[in-house]
Parts: C-alpha cells; structure tokens; sequence
C-alpha cells in the first residue's frame, strides 16, 4: 500500500496511464444494477418532460451559487477573492477574477470616458473609446496578482484554517485583449528626456501608479477585453493598464491618464501602502514583479478527503511574473522527498500553468507541498527563509510553498512547512 | 491614398509597425485641449465620489447589456448564438457560448446525476459527480459549432442583410476540462467486438448520438467545467461529452449513459437532421468533423465604419475540424488579390485562432472576404463550390468563404462571393 511508483505513493505520470491503459480503475467506479432493473427506475426524471428555457446571457447552474468570490473587507478598500480550490483549467471565469478596490466600483458611462496621454510628449493625445476601439489590438493570456496576496500566510503566527480562495486568491488569469501601449506613446511623440509614466485611474480615490516608460512601451497594454467580452466594471471598464507579470496594484483600472515624465511621481500608492521593508530596515520600492509560485488547489484547505485512503489526483496552478514555469516539483511528505508533477500546455508565458500528478494516498497523515521553479531557474522559498528576508509586518509579494496538511480523518488545513 | 503596401490598402504587418515606430498615428487620436483648461473641467464625475459596492459573482457592465446572444426559435427547439462581431481574443465568454436545444435546458441535480456505461464491456459501470471528480483530469482550449451553422447563408437565396451573430454564431470556443473517457473505458473493460459507442443525453428528447469507439479512446472527454468554472446549465450542467472539432451534436449535453456496441444505432438524431443529401443524392451520414473555416469579425455585417475612410484593422476568427490553421488570406476586393493575414498565437489544435491585418480604406465600396488554410491544405470553398457540392436544401457544414460589402457610405453588410 505505502509505495505504487515513487515516494509517499506519489506515481510518475507514465507509470499511472501504464495502469490506467490496462485497465486498472483509479477510483472504483461503482458497478452498474443489473439489467433487470425496471427501465423506469433507471431514467433520470428530467427526461420525462421538457426543459426550461434558456437566457440571453447565460449565468452558472443554481447549484454552484456557493462558488462565489470572498471578501476581506466589505468598506470601499475591499478584496475580492477567487476560489481557486474551485477552478480547473488555467482560466478564470471573469465573474470570480480577483479585485482590490482602494474606493470602490465608479460607474462609467463609456461614451463620455476618454484616455489622456500628456507630459514629455511631442503631441499630447485624448483618445475616447470609439476612436481606441480602432486601434490594432493584441490578445495575451496572462495571471494577474494583488502583491497582498497571501498576507495572511506572511503575517500570521500560526496557519489560518481558511480556504485556498481566503488564504491566496487575489490571483487570476484571464485573456486579455487591447491597444499595445508603445502605439499610443510613439503617435504622440515621446521627449528625450521621458523615463517614466505616471497612470492615473478615474475612481474616487483616483490610484496612480508610477511605470517605467521602457517596460511599457516593450509589454503595456491598455486592455479592453477580458475573456472575449469588454471589461468587467471591477476590473477597470471601460479600460485598463495592463502590465504581465507585475503586481496588481500597477494595473490601473478606469485608466484616464497617462503623464510621461523624467521621475516617478512617488503618489501615495507608490510610497505608502505598496512598498516593502526588508529585514535590514531597507526599502524596497518600485517591486513591480510577481515572483514565482505555485498552489495546490485539490486537494486545499477545509476540503475534506471523500476516503481516507486510495487514489487522488493532485493538481494545482505555477505562475511567475518573469516568464513560463519550467517545473514544479510535489512532495506529500512534508519536504523530505519531491516527485516532478506534469505540467499541462499550452505553457505559456507569464500565466497560470496547471500541474497535477497521481498519489495514491495511505490513509496516514500527509504533508503536501508544491515548489515552482521558472525558465529563469528563480524557485520558491520555504515560508522561513521568506519571513528571514522581510520586516516582521511586511506582506507584499510573499511566494514562500503553500503546504496543507491532510489529516487521517480526511480533513485538509492550511500548514506552515 | 490608394495603396499603402498591398492591394487594397492592405498592409503587411511588418510595414505597419514599422509606420507605428516613427510615429505615424494610424487613427490619429484627437490633440489634448491646453493646460490652461481648468482642472474641475477636466476631471471625470466618477473621481468626486466613492465607488459603489462590488458583488460576490461578476457580471457585465449594464452599458454592455445589448451584448447578448441572439436566438432563433424560441420553442423547445432553440440555437443561441455567440455574437461573435462583439468578440476580441479566442476565448468565448460562457454567458454567450452558443447553444442548440432540441428540448429546452433539463434542471438536474448533480447529487442525483450519475453516467452509466454499459454494453460490450466486461464490468459496467456507474459514476456519479462526487466521484467523477476525483479522476485525473485535462483541459483543452477547444472551438466547438454546430453542424448547422451558417445555415442562412446556405439555404436563402440572396445574401441576409444580419450580424455575423445572426449568421454564423453557433460556434465559439473554452478551455474545456474533463476526464479523458479513455479512463472509464479501459476501467470497464472493452470486449472484442467493441467498435461504437451510443452516447445519450438525460434531456427530455433523449438526445443521442453514435460515435467511433477509436476516435472516443484517442479524443473523448466527459467535460466537468468550461472556463474554469462547473458547465453552465445550457452546456450540459453536470456533464457534457466533448469531441474537440467534431460537429456540435454529437458532443452530448446532460450525459447519463454511455452504451458500447458493435454498430450504430441509427437513432433518429443521427438518421435525421444531421445526415447531408449530396448533390447526386446520396446521403452523407456520420460526417463529423467540422471543416476549416474563417469570418472576419471587424468589420462585419450591419456594423457601420466610423469614418467613411482611413485606417482599420481587419480581424477574425479561423478554425479546423482537423488540426491548426496554417494560414489565413484576406481580400479587399472581392477575392480578385489576397494578402496573408497575421496569425496570433498560440495557435492551437482544434481552437480559434485570431488573426489581423491592417488595412487603409480608401473610402470606395470595398468586398471583405477570408480564407482559411489548416496544416493539412484543407481550405474554404466560394458559395457557389459549396452549393455544387450539396443537394439545393442541404445546410449542415456549410464552411464557404463569408463575404461582407463595406459601401461608400460605410455600412457594411452580408454579401454572396
């Protein structure tokens, strides 16, 4: 029982399709009534009549309601969480993508919203949304991720009992689509001297970021599209900034304007919330990028294990704000041995990748964890070497290993490894 | 005015970024009013008052409520089509994924649901949802259309004046995720003399489709999610059969039996609607896949150009029953000189693929046409090779080049090529 292929029960890829291909059931499928059984008893009832009538725009089953997003805080400065112990694939259903609203959701009549592009420029531009819609546009799959994301792991002394959605969910990809930046800033004529952009976003808080004007021209966007459709209101319609890779907070949404300069503004959002302090008591401001990370999502926290023993599948979801994911590597005991896990393709640049790998599971307390490492060799640290870096109150940008603990019982909870 | 790098006014990508790099302002963005305008007159509403509150599950900004899905019956049998002119990227949102019901959207249970496969096996077997979903599992970005898409422009006469929606909307494309039916197939065990498998839906028309046990082992998925999230209720909620580039119907929705045989069952599904008489009358049966296939989304049917000249891009949406789109070539005037459009990637098996070209209009009645090439040489037809093909009141997978006529006065609309 203890090992069918690697350590802990965990099975490399092509041993577990061997097993399946000749015929060996994972999970155990239940074996069928006999055929005697009254055909009556076997027809589901909504065969026996028609079905409903279906929508303009269609919505989740009724029985899904509880997948839902979860909240940190409910005043203006609130945090929507996806549930990611809920999502396959690599993709977001833009109804659950994470948001952080500094000031709330403005409401935007799109045909009196313009984009403003001034400062060091030959030619300063205004560009409403008719006029945008007609530029060439780019489409990129890309995660976006609060730099907060998993504060909670980073800030409290012992491991929170939460979901994966509450302890890490300000992360999301999507398909974004929209006007590459460097089409608007070389039409208006960029001054010798312009280094930097500042991004200003039409809330009532008005959040603005300072960018560096060559990391735009070479990857911004001013996104419109997200998974084929415009904008959600909370993810910045009509328009937004759109940097791969970089922390959320950069991302302006409702973006209005934009002001080439010689030096960062240093607006509020730069000095104060978004910046770091190190162990040393330096800081370390101007982070744009995510580092690279990984989570496990099945099994996650406050699942519980429907047996307590037999196959499972582990999956979850690598990402690096530097580039794809060249390998993430599993361990189901605690970190004392790891098992390379299949990276499912396409994988692609700067976005959600998804892993899994078979685990036969023993029925004895088990320790999972998941490590990233990315096409720059850049990996993830263990939550102590993490916290060793950083001040004692800093949270932003924490990718130490996510571990959940499963227990005998099949309860699964949040653990520091 | 005239020609800016190819015929037409189309241009190579390469020569356009190269007019975008010196600065040459393709949609000439308006000059932003002085720095003498005062502040308050320029500072949008939204930022004089905090934002509203943000919901657990996302929706669509109310400005976009027009982006819907149009139908085309509204009885029990009913095609609800993707508006595709309003689509940017690869990926269809799942509010508007088409649908076809031949008997309304079921109400099921996944707690009651389960899937039976029976027949030429050694073991039958019964799975229901809790335990489905501890199977390995994979995801494939996928287009997925009718077979009868684009039945309009086959059967009427003279050209529709409709949507690209309207016309040709029963087709978008997911991230599809589910559990390879090899995996169940090999678990109950295949008998010798195994070569079909009858696939039933729980609706209540008891949609059913015969399809190739080989093709099932090598391809066939039952699909749990779509987008990252459970399959919407009008997509087969709990569990759909997915068959990536085959024809719509076959990829059964509400799955809850699948029976392994030696022959098909002919059901009326498959002896009916979804035969195709030829032109020399025979009846072409269990034709699967759909063929390539390509329509420019901007600009497109009863959409109207800004401006009645001066630089657009020219972007659709290819795809192939048979594997990846090679290329894609586009006409500006009737199909008498093509160019090769830019294709952007990822470009996937069996998926949409995006593709663009920039194009300088020179204001004249202009005819749009695209044709798609996969890899393996597979192309469009013209309408009128198309109708040669088939007998006068065929429909099913019509894949003829889609024409629009841009007029001077810059409608545009549908047009026979």
């Amino acid at each position: 029982m203890q090992s069918h292929g690697g350590p802990g029960g965990l099975w490399a890829r092509r041993a577990f399709l061997g097993a399946l291909a000749v015929g060996g059931g994972v999970v155990q499928a239940q074996p069928a009534p006999s055929a005697q059984e009254p055909l009556a008893a076997r027809l589901p009832q909504s065969m026996a009549r028609p079905g409903g009538a279906d929508v303009p725009y269609g919505q989740p089953s009724a029985y899904e309601a509880a997948v839902q997003r979860s909240v940190s805080h409910v005043s203006g400065f609130a945090g929507w969480r996806t549930p990611l112990q809920h999502q396959r694939g690599i993709i977001t259903p833009s109804g659950l993508h994470f948001a952080v609203h500094h000031n709330g959701v403005p409401d935007i009549d799109p045909a009196r919203h313009e984009l403003r592009l001034h400062g060091l420029v030959d030619k300063p531009l205004r560009v409403d949304l008719a006029r945008l819609l007609r530029y060439p546009m780019v489409s990129r799959v890309h995660f976006l991720e609060c730099a907060g994301n998993s504060a909670a792991n980073a800030l409290s002394p012992t491991a929170l009992d939460q979901t994966l959605g509450e302890l890490a969910g300000e992360v999301s990809c999507s398909e974004w689509t929209g006007v590459p930046l460097s089409y608007l800033l070389n039409e208006a004529g960029l001054k010798d001297r312009a280094r930097w952009v500042v991004a200003e976003g039409a809330d009532g808080g008005s959040h603005s970021r300072s960018l560096p004007l060559k990391a735009l021209l070479e990857h911004g966007m001013v996104a419109l599209y997200q998974n084929g459709e415009r904008l959600r209101p909370s993810q910045g319609y009509p328009m937004r900034l759109f940097m791969p890779g970089w922390e959320g907070n950069v991302n302006i949404k409702w973006l209005h304007r934009l002001e080439v300069s010689d030096a960062p503004a240093y607006t509020k959002d730069e000095s104060g919330l978004y910046t770091q302090v190190l162990a040393d008591g330096r800081i370390e401001r101007f982070a744009f990028h995510m580092d690279v990370k990984s989570v496990i999502t099945h099994p996650s926290g406050q699942q519980t294990m429907p047996e307590t023993q037999g196959f499972y599948e582990i999956a979850g979801l690598a990402w690096s704000g530097y580039g794809r994911i060249a390998r993430v590597d599993v361990s189901v005991d605690g970190g004392r041995t790891w098992a390379a896990a299949h990276l499912h393709g396409p994988v692609l640049d700067r976005a959600f990748t998804r892993f899994t790998l078979p685990w036969k599971w023993n029925g004895r307390r088990a320790d999972l964890l998941s490590r990233a490492t990315d096409e720059h060799g850049r990996t993830q640290p263990l939550r102590g070497e993490w916290k060793r870096r950083y001040a004692l109150h800093s949270f932003n940008h924490y990718n130490a290993v996510q571990a959940w603990r499963v227990q005998a019982d099949g309860r699964v909870e949040n653990l520091y490894a």
